[in-house]
């Protein structure tokens, strides 16, 4: 077993690589399925620091891939990539929107583990505004609309570093590492394909890693769960224009199916066995005053406590959609825009992260609150266990104001999702030196 | 031809009879369906004056019968006409509810003229006060509930004085006569019975009356139309009860699948070619209270300016019905129980009528104002014009106050469907008179 | 302290009494507020084993009754007590529907212990099959439609035989008991107006007690918990009638103001912070078929996993029906008819009635599943605990089949509130020597 | 009085340069309020011809426009104008989107004539395909997504056509002439700012004209009438966003709000005394999927066969959209966007009008078909008809392919509003010529 001075030193020494590579993804910040400036550079370092590499179509179920912008979108995004110094050898295999990439390396006879990071950044308009450290220090995002609000610029910089960590402790690694890095996990969209893809197959324990704000530097959750599982769907109805004043019966109003469904979707019944939701968060019909309204549209989700409960929700969402058509002889049809599934880590794995911790000392373990998010890790996750390995995922506290989860004052919080989140960059050699004592300690 | 003062004699002898007979007849209102009292009568008054008497099963089709009441219903109906007096002879073609009755009479050779009253009463609490005269001359409904409000006492009695005094004029009537006694007008319910029997099949010449209050006496509508198709119809959901508190997941809640039909029935589109309507009147739904409804059930009706108007609102209506059972996994079913179709008279037909009466003198014509209002005597309309022949309803005013449907003063009118209805019996003789006249005219 | 022996002893002596008080009270069921019979009885027994009656109006406070009958209803109720052998000197200070009654007494120096039993039963019609114990001896209910299905036939026997028993170990028990006869506990009505009259302020030990089929005897929860809070209301909408043919415009349509008002009901956001629910059971609306429904009446129930969300989804509810009711121009108003808070059981206490039950031996202790059901007996539990005493249920099996709530073979259950709910007996004696050992133990 | 032949002669000779006008404005179209290029040009070439011309503010009433574009907008289109040709010095008094113009010329003693012609074009998109002659002949429009479809192009030309005309008739008009140039007809936007400003205060006699497709060339009505009344109005709801998993209940839901909103607006009940409508053409509502939706907006319109029932629908709107936003607790507003009222031409002036075209010849008269469509002409026709004056609209066939409204074949049509829309330009020199004859004949 390697010492433990030995993981500080490293961790220490590649700080600065690792908030250098933080704020450059920040600056490009790029949407799900369009992380191929992302992709490709990372693909080129897991190279050069001899990792074996898969990318693109080899790692991802095409069939399974949800929520994938357009062709068009998608060659927009390539272009404006290339500009912005994405790797011009690696680029070509992700096009199309096949954006993740995977680095193997085997150091010894061993098992697998897999440490999961995603890429995705979000369309938010960043904030350029001296109060935000990110613009007064030169690296708000370049990318009009699209930030790294939620982290994943950090969380893929923390797997570049160990990319580079690793090889270096290979001799007291007796087992193989994946490092996963994941496209569009904002909408939940992008783990299934890599999932269905076989690229957990061969994992026996499955770690993955986010910070947050709102919560302290030290503060963290050693085993997450608890997520609720949850659908994305967009929903469109099509029904036929009519004069309004003068054919009004002549329409097959898709308003009225929409209006219908939607308040329909709020009043499926509760359930009593746990939390349920459903949501529709935007909806557009018709053309112009004096037509009825020929088409509508809206984008939706349901979620559950577990699994079960979000097919229950989504069932009923269906029959909902079905018969509002009906009701106005319209056309319809759903099409699947994300996915996740409940799940908890492992309590075994969990128990190993947390004493991880306790032994790098300066943690303080915060309980589990589940408030009904979702992360698509879920579906690595129970791939894994499936399969009868664990699988755990970690919470970092990162807050730039030092605010704690148990603070009275989090009002403070700049919170994920919004124009003036940023995170406390210590948070990043910490997390390398845990996560590599954790996989050497796992592996030990 | 006859001598008008003939007639108009022969008038003057009946109004005695005509008058009691429209007492006895308001004193023992019946329902649709159950008119045992007063169609045993009138058969027992048409045989005796010689007429070829048909009823019960020979004049109604069984399945074209509409918003029966339950067998129960019309077993103790029949028990109480049996203790009202009704004819214990032919009482019993009547039972199970065929409550219609024909006579017919050929006099000479010559066309056949059909002469259509309708029997029935409504569900309406007869006014039991001073300054009502059916109450305060002791002819008032002896039948809680059950009040002949709408005047049908006095079609029938009409009727029946036709029947004394047609045979009178016999030899100046080359031609033969069908008085249709109908039963269940009220609803819409009664009239296709006894068209799908064959009843109008061989009639050339179809007349219709009815009487108003409102409208002054010696005002009249020679002709008319405008009436509004209709379908009345009953709808149920079976959805599934479950503890509103401890498993309301597995709930169907027929309540909100009725709520949406009705909602939405009430939002099918307006028709630019002409007036539509839709009502639901009377819903019920459900059970204890912390219980889902697991059944609801309502009463409807559409109409339509057209029968294709009218049939454009209750496609829809089903198109609606359909869905919202859809949306929430119900059950659904539809009975029908009632219709009528638009319907115009004959302009040959109503001119004539109005001849008639400019001749007999004393009559006002007033013009048509469809307001929505339906008839089932439309039935008959559209089959006796389909087969060639004419139709003409003939509308007298008969307001017991006097009042004149032009005069400002129209609130103090005590309208049909109220508890305070009577009329001016001096229509009755009146009616005799023209009618007479009329049918002489048209058979000479 | 009393010798477990003599305990045993009592009950054993009381179970011939309490079994036939039990099929007493089963044979003459009464609704809630109607308990004239039950109560006037139990007042009686009372008075005659030697304890402090207060009764009627002394027990309630009037205001904060909740969904009491029409004073046509009580009196009927009134008299039909009288004829089934109500004590007809107690009944007089019942009139009006102020059924409680609560006897004290005082053994010795020491704090006061509280037991509430109820009273009521339901609006169900018992099964008369050979299948049914209740039938097959002799003991069905003789009211129609009013069933004993929740088992407070039980529940006041046994209070009954406390009345008889602790007498008897006076000298052992340093304290004062107070039994309180609850009524109108279905519909969570009865307890509020009892806790407002002041009746359990000074009660420092507040016990409650109910037996339940689908657990076995011996199954039991020491100290229950988790009911969810409640709102009953009835909600009633005025509109305008108008004829739906010829004059729609002129109505104010008062089922649809109901319908939107319980679609909408079903559509409040679901609660972040625990379980919610809202149901509507029942409603009625309209009149004639043809006729705008001029009023819509429905039953409704709010539920929160606490007060807190309880309260959230009843001003949501009052917020809906304000808005469904402006839509429409209607008239709208709510009439409060039940209530029920969310309350835990103290740990202490509870503690302590499960080390009585382990003396006494025989019993296994179920786990709290909270599943969306309320109970009024919060109302006293809060007060209590609000004023520093502690409160606690006691949850007994009593599946006449023997059945086990560990079954997989559930289904069997005949459950409460249904026709052929009945208990096994055998759970009365040990209820009565379970509840003298816990208060012996309590004050000695 | 004129000869015939000199009007006849007079049409003849201004035959080209109408043509060349309608290419004109045809080829640069502009959306209501924006008309810089149109009125600008209109104002120098009333000028030119000799007439006194009020414009911009003198023409309108502020607080009385509706519907107009935001400042931006009309900033942009100014220039857009001034770069396509626009007159520069007439141009400035139109800025903010005052576009209207009038001439007003005083040839003699006697009353005074007014003429409404409408300028504004359609945003649709024109077809550019060989099969439509605009295109085909070069004077497609150049303004991407504008387009005239409704023949206002044609009604300014001849308005500018009759302004050369007229003086050279001077010596036999004995009153005044005045032509009204109206902006923003469609979504009736524009007549009332005109009336409230006076425009036709002075008008004895008042005049409009319009051009159909699918009446042939020669078919007209003389006395255009039956126009719905209508509103056009925008519907705002604000409520308050939530993440729709971890606090949905902090939400207020403004989608729910509007779609509640729409679905009670069609449920509208019908109205017995004539035609009613109401539209929601579009709505949008809502951000990203997982929000409650903070903000949802749409458009409605209703309409009524008369003022009245159109301010029926009105009334019963707001408080559906109040009720609506009070059920989810959101703010609401209502802005107004366009407006007409029903209007019937004068039957004195209509028959002047038709004996005025019988004496030109070949003219056939098509019969009244209201349909529910709207004009904002009607403004105008009352406000002249209150004062005591006479107004009546001309309608005129033009359709390209020389349909007839009595076609069966009318299918072929490309009627008014679509991107294949095109005239007869036969009816221009036609139209001019009956005006001046009608003129002639008025004042004579």
């Amino acid at each position: 077993m390697v010492d433990i001075s030995v993981v500080r030193a490293l961790a220490e020494e590649l700080a600065g690589q690792v908030v250098a590579d933080r704020r450059d993804f920040h600056r490009y910040p790029e949407l799900g399925w369009s992380e191929f400036r992302t992709g490709s550079l990372v693909a080129r370092r897991l190279t050069k620091a001899g990792w074996e590499v898969q990318l693109g179509r080899q790692v991802h179920d095409e069939a399974a891939r949800m929520g994938v912008p357009s062709e068009d979108e998608l060659a927009a995004e390539y272009e404006r990539a290339l500009r912005q110094g994405a790797d011009a050898e690696f680029i070509r295999a992700l096009r199309g929107g096949y954006t993740g990439v995977v680095g193997s390396r085997r150091f010894g006879e061993g098992p697998t583990i897999g440490l999961r990071v995603d890429m995705d950044a979000l369309p938010i308009q960043e904030a350029c505004s001296e109060e935000h450290r990110p613009y007064r220090e030169g690296f708000v995002s370049q990318n009009p609309g699209i930030m790294h609000a939620c982290g994943h610029d950090a969380h893929t910089a923390i797997g570049l570093a160990l990319a580079e960590a690793l090889p270096r402790l290979g001799a007291s690694l007796p087992g193989k590492v994946k490092l996963i890095f994941q496209p569009a996990e904002e909408g939940v969209r992008g783990a299934r394909s890599m999932v269905e893809a076989g690229i957990v197959d061969d994992v026996d324990l499955l770690l993955g890693i986010h910070v947050y704000t709102g919560w302290k530097l030290g503060e963290m959750i050693a085993g997450t769960g608890g997520y609720a599982a949850t659908r994305k769907f967009d929903v469109r109805f099509e029904g036929k224009a009519a004069h309004a004043g003068s054919n009004p019966q002549q329409g097959r109003n898709a308003l009225l199916a929409a209006a219908n469904a939607v308040l329909n979707l709020y009043a499926i019944s509760r359930h009593a066995e746990g939390l349920t939701r459903v949501n529709v968060g935007r909806l557009e019909a018709g053309a112009g005053r004096n037509m009825t309204p020929a088409e509508a549209w809206f984008m939706a989700e349901t979620r559950g406590a577990t699994t079960e409960l979000n097919e229950y929700m989504y069932r009923r969402a269906l029959e909902v959609i079905e018969g509002a058509a009906k009701m106005y002889g319209c056309g319809w049809s759903v099409r699947e825009m994300g996915a996740a599934e409940s799940a908890m880590s492992d309590a075994d794995l969990s128990a190993r992260i947390r004493r991880a911790a306790e032994t790098l000392g300066g943690y303080t373990f915060l309980p589990l609150e589940p408030r009904g998010g979702s992360e698509d890790f879920t579906y690595m996750m129970r791939r894994v266990q499936a399969r009868g390995g664990q699988a755990a995922g970690i919470a970092l506290g990162a807050d730039p104001l030092g605010i704690s989860r148990r603070d009275p004052d989090r009002e403070r919080v700049r919170g994920g999702h919004t124009s003036l989140f940023d995170i406390d960059e210590a948070v990043l050699p910490r997390a390398i030196e845990l996560l590599l004592w954790l996989i050497c300690d796992l592996l030990g």
